[in-house]
């Protein structure tokens, strides 16, 4: 069985994960909607990354933070002048690139080992002019000079618009954090080592989005800032990439498909002192998951300096005044949804020439924790009285169409841990069948015991 | 007592409800964010919504649509061409208002019944001459004409910032439900009547937006589009009024402090039967929360002809294709947001001149539903164990400093609805002292129980 993104991009849009994005006016180039499915899947990730960074931890709190900020915090963050894309046009076919793009895709043809973080425009110029990296749209090898394309989305607020209005959508849920830092303190009381996380959208003007969710303009982060004594950091750094790798396991990403990248010292930020990113081995290749940094007291020295505000933090155990350290796990919802569906899809052969489709997910992240299913349209009223109570504590379903085999094979397809049949003899035994979706072997369960069979299989 | 805006903000401020949004830069004109215990609550509220209005419900599921869509969509919607509020200067002051607002605050400060819905912006202009207005500013009388201002923030997607590239920031959730009805329908096999919900942030650039975080510029929806047989459309309408209504009521609204308000045969909206507006009693005034209408089949068949895609439905049933008929509660989160706070709060004389703050939250939607208070900090480890089971099902905390008495103040401020006191017969008794918040009294109960004794409890 070869796990493509043809068949799971495929499966999302048939069965109501993800469509394209305003699809009857022909899209959007690279949004895209979650349908019933796929709000279920993406919302029981969030609250799984809730609970354990959020809820269960007692260092940490979470926070809900305006998209729309005032416009200094991104100067003093460094993405009003230096977030920014290197762009190049063809002079020929007029096609525009990135340069380092450009020269990454040339290099990896050409089996040649090369990182242009860091280079400034001339040595990306230079080293294209030298190679004679052709256009890959027309060939020809005469571009413009780079230029620095800003990646936040600009708008107006209010009714004029002129420079005095701009603001801009955040390209990150972490500045608003960082300028929360004292307020959220000084109200919790809480002493540092803390964290403050946060889920929510973000915005990047990418110039090639792509490969389904992975990367997309419009997206949601789940970021954790977590902050500590100087000195320590390196310590909670290690904690907290423990911490991140043991949720994607316990949620069912198999070690196999996970790898720890760390950055080696000329990749790290100025700023940084340490930063591992967890890649993900998606059908199109390795992907950035989740990025864990170190990021020193960077942001909330800027913050200070920017602000004039007093940033620094009254340590009652050290009797000593400091700006925090700070320890960011960064992970982006929509990508991390992708490779639970990535990881989940699969297809199995039962016999006969026979194959099923079934996501394997984690029952705390299926969409759907049941579908109840009638054997007869005659024993409906009893069976949806079932599914009526389960519906308070869980997102269930309720199929009384087609064969039972079919209804199986329909709920496999989606991910649905339990199947839940009602036959002639529950009438009588208050008893039904439930159907596992991974052995698919079938236990006799009371009724009155449903409810706390699945609450302790979808406990996450 | 009085329950005022001015006690209601302070509260959110200093216990970490809201703060005011990118505060340590002097802010961003009425943005706001959500602290810890807001971001809990606000999550609670989507959550009560979320089961009662798509879990629960037979009829409905969900999704989560991207906010930059298609420009088409907001040209089929109407809001390229008609969201916009009528703007004028004073020329001599330069002073911008709404004409809508200035003839209606005129009117009320002049105890005259009028409503301007549907005025042509001359009929304006006119009766603000002939009645010699004044400017609220300056006083003259000497104002530009009236122009329209458009609502939606205008952005660019893309390399090129031209009006190729443009997109808008969605003024609200229900066009993403609209564009893929198809999608939806299609996937769930779901048969009419059935509804679609969304929860997510909409964007609207008000000219006067005020009242701490009722009407804000980046705002959150929670709107359902139920989709009916044409002709059964006001039986549906109705239904889900009462629904909207029961919904507040059982999440504690009190009936006195909520009404209803029909929108009278002149003030509907071209293409809808009925619209209603359950409103609440804030305390600067009546203010919408939710709005409910029956808009036909008008956003169907906009789409249908803008796209040109067939947006009908085929009822098995009837054996007959039509455009289905749509019934719209929307709701937004944060005005709700801020009707439970206001509502939650409350002073009360316990004796001897002493007054204790309270949050009256259901504890459902509590952002702390218990706090475990060892009563000695010897017995701290004890204490902390029954902290952290408890931490896996709900958010709780954990407070050892102070007096008794000062900890139950802290929680009854942020609306903890059970205090937990581990005290040093609970080493041997292996029971605690629970605390209700709004009767104060206490009861003695076995640790084993708590789980199910809180369950219970903050159901919804």
């Amino acid at each position: 069985m070869e796990k493509t993104m043809e068949k799971i991009v495929a499966l999302a849009k048939n069965r109501g994960f993800v469509y394209p994005g305003s699809e009857i006016y022909g899209g959007l180039s690279n949004s895209w909607d979650y349908g019933p499915l796929g709000v279920e899947l993406k919302n029981n990730i969030k609250k799984a990354w809730w609970k354990k960074f959020i809820q269960e931890s007692p260092y940490n709190v979470g926070v809900d933070c305006a998209i729309l900020m005032n416009p200094q915090v991104w100067v003093a963050s460094g993405h009003v002048g230096g977030f920014n894309d290197p762009l190049m046009d063809c002079k020929e076919c007029k096609e525009r690139f990135r340069a380092d793009q450009l020269i990454e895709n040339y290099a990896k043809e050409n089996g040649i080992q090369i990182s242009v973080d860091g280079w400034e425009n001339s040595k990306m110029k230079q080293y294209i002019d030298e190679n004679h990296i052709p256009c890959p749209s027309c060939g020809s090898t005469n571009f413009t000079d780079i230029r620095q394309f800003n990646l936040m989305f600009k708008t107006h607020q209010g009714v004029t618009e002129d420079s005095k209005s701009v603001v801009y959508l955040r390209p990150e849920t972490a500045q608003g954090i960082f300028v929360n830092f004292k307020n959220v303190q000084r109200t919790t009381r809480k002493k540092i080592p803390f964290g403050i996380g946060q889920i929510g959208k973000s915005f990047r003007n990418e110039i090639t989005p792509g490969n389904f969710i992975f990367r997309i303009r419009e997206f949601e982060q789940m970021e954790l800032e977590f902050f500590c004594e100087p000195g320590k950091d390196l310590e909670w750094f290690n904690y907290w990439k423990d911490f991140c790798k043991q949720w994607l396991l316990n949620l069912g990403i198999k070690e196999e498909n996970m790898r720890i990248r760390d950055h080696s010292p000329e990749e790290l930020s100025h700023y940084s002192n340490a930063t591992s990113d967890i890649e993900y081995l998606f059908p199109f290749g390795w992907g950035e998951l989740w990025g864990i940094a170190d990021r020193t007291d960077y942001d909330l020295k800027q913050h200070q300096e920017h602000s004039g505000e007093d940033l620094s933090y009254f340590d009652p155990n050290l009797n000593e005044k400091y700006i925090p350290y700070c320890v960011e796990p960064s992970l982006g919802a929509d990508r991390v949804t992708l490779a639970f569906l990535c990881e989940a899809y699969d297809e199995e052969e039962i016999g006969e020439g026979d194959v099923r489709t079934v996501l394997r997910f984690h029952p705390a992240l299926a969409p759907v924790k049941a579908a109840v299913l009638p054997l007869s349209k005659k024993l409906s009223d009893s069976a949806f009285k079932i599914y009526e109570n389960l519906a308070k504590l869980y997102n269930v379903q309720f199929d009384e169409s087609g064969s039972i085999g079919k209804r199986y094979r329909r709920q496999d397809e989606i991910g649905t841990p339990f199947c839940i049949t009602y036959d002639f003899d529950s009438e009588t035994d208050h008893s039904v069948t439930v159907r596992n979706r991974d052995t698919m072997e079938q236990e006799r369960i009371k009724i009155e015991d449903l409810e706390s069979y699945l609450r302790e299989k979808v406990e996450f």
